[in-house]
């Protein structure tokens, strides 16, 4: 089998024009001539095609909100049942903890003031933030994905593709595998304060020879479309691992802050008041009871 | 007591010149009149001057290897002892996690091509991106720091100071308060397939909705000054708590793969062979006795 590409396609540019799905396939910009998303559950997928096949997508050019494939009826645009975390949903999923970037190509669409006026467009590559579930406009399940332009003026990232270049020999402007950017505001500072470095999950501390590590955690993420707020009642104190076990759906709170997907409950300092709206959309969006391993 | 300005200072611009440590004082771009760093153990460094005062100092303009203060004898520029991570080194060490960024004002000095040819100037923004210590020159413990300089020209980057600006509204360019950036290249997925995911420390593995999630971490580091290798003999697979401890100085390992800093054996597959010079290395910079917490 031919190795899966991620990257730019070599000898093909930015804004290239393809007449239709079988040219794009034939470049090895986006292999599949009907699936809206190449890639597998290994390795991530490494192209997607935005077309308007799905009522969900939301296009703002440098940043896309994708929805992820499965729940239609053969010929139609609408969802009759649930997407599921799987195939091609669960490869997307991967590239938010690779950060391996994915080619964007665009379809010709009246609704969308990014499309090209006919064929389909090769797009350059994005990186995958972030993935979550929430009710689609038919009221089923679907799987969101926020992508964001990578640019390619950046010079940090160009470093990283130097560092890049021995393990992806064949794509030469891979970049940003970018994982995890943790922040540290005012506000989060203020949190771990609150709980002296104690993770609310597993009541450890992280030990450092600068003292103590800790990370403050969003509850609902900032950045759209969730446009949690940067505040004190929107944010949890946790260790390195189960702050990537939080925003990665390993585990949720419920109302009584108990927690599901994990035992125990959260500790909370009586001066901490935690919003039951952002917690509620936490569990709606990132927790699926469908997906533990 | 007056706040700690983290970031550009009002009127004043990158470039300008100040004829003395006075006037850079008055100017509040940097306060103490003799300290090279300007900071607290708690909140961490705000500015640094570099002007030569130390031999071990290594100027490459974005770019700077930082030594911390202390172990020398008053009106020497020689160490005499060892240096110790305390006051300002403290201060400096904690930028690494906090991610805030240092004002820095570079003083005349014959010896770099950098410096301004009389009084002192101010430079910018740098971040603190890493601490280690080593053997200066004059053969006692130092204290070292990579310093990069933040872009202005990132547009990522000021999406993040949109959400910094609420929690610091007296700094108008604090940009990217970015703590850990993990990457995830072709071999630092090989050295997780390797361990399928388990923490060759604690042995756990992080269950996510999207499948298991470990991080690799290089023993000895990418970038100058280590150049340590992105290979799979300079990787261990851990869980990201013993990441951050293993990066911060937590723990280090070693000849026989025990561990000290905390208690337990590194695990080791069969088929990886682990490079004895790099674990020496990271003993030797990263981990530090008399940081004990």
């Amino acid at each position: 089998m031919e190795e899966r590409v991620f990257g730019d396609i070599e000898g093909v540019y930015e804004g290239q024009i393809f007449k239709n799905r079988f040219d794009l396939s034939f470049s090895k910009v986006h292999k599949p001539t009907q699936a809206g998303i190449s890639g597998s559950q290994n390795e991530g997928a490494d192209s997607i095609v935005i077309s308007g096949g799905y009522e969900d997508d939301e296009d703002y050019g440098n940043i896309i909100i994708y929805t992820g494939h499965g729940g239609r009826k053969d010929g139609s645009t609408k969802q009759v049942v649930d997407q599921e975390l799987v195939r091609g949903n669960m490869a997307l999923a991967l590239n938010v903890k690779t950060g391996l970037p994915v080619r964007v190509i665009r379809g010709s669409h009246k609704g969308s003031a990014f499309s090209p006026a006919e064929g389909y467009r090769y797009d350059g590559l994005y990186r995958v933030e972030d993935y979550w579930k929430e009710k689609g406009i038919s009221g089923y399940n679907i799987w969101r994905y926020r992508l964001r332009k990578v640019s390619v003026s950046n010079k940090e990232e160009s470093n990283v593709l130097q560092e890049e270049e021995s393990g992806y020999k064949k794509t030469k402007r891979i970049e940003t595998t970018v994982q995890r950017i943790i922040r540290d505001t005012a506000i989060s500072r203020k949190v771990k304060k609150l709980y002296n470095f104690k993770c609310q999950v597993c009541n450890s501390t992280i030990e450092t020879s600068s003292g103590l590590y800790a990370e403050a955690a969003h509850i609902k993420p900032l950045g759209v479309p969730h446009n949690g707020p940067d505040s004190i009642d929107n944010l949890l104190c946790l260790c390195p691992n189960h702050h990537v076990m939080f925003d990665f759906g390993g585990f949720s709170i419920l109302e009584d802050f108990s927690l599901i997907g994990i035992d125990g409950n959260l500790t909370i300092n009586k001066n901490h008041n935690l919003n039951s709206e952002f917690i509620k959309y936490h569990f709606d969006h990132f927790y699926d009871e469908k997906n533990r391993f």
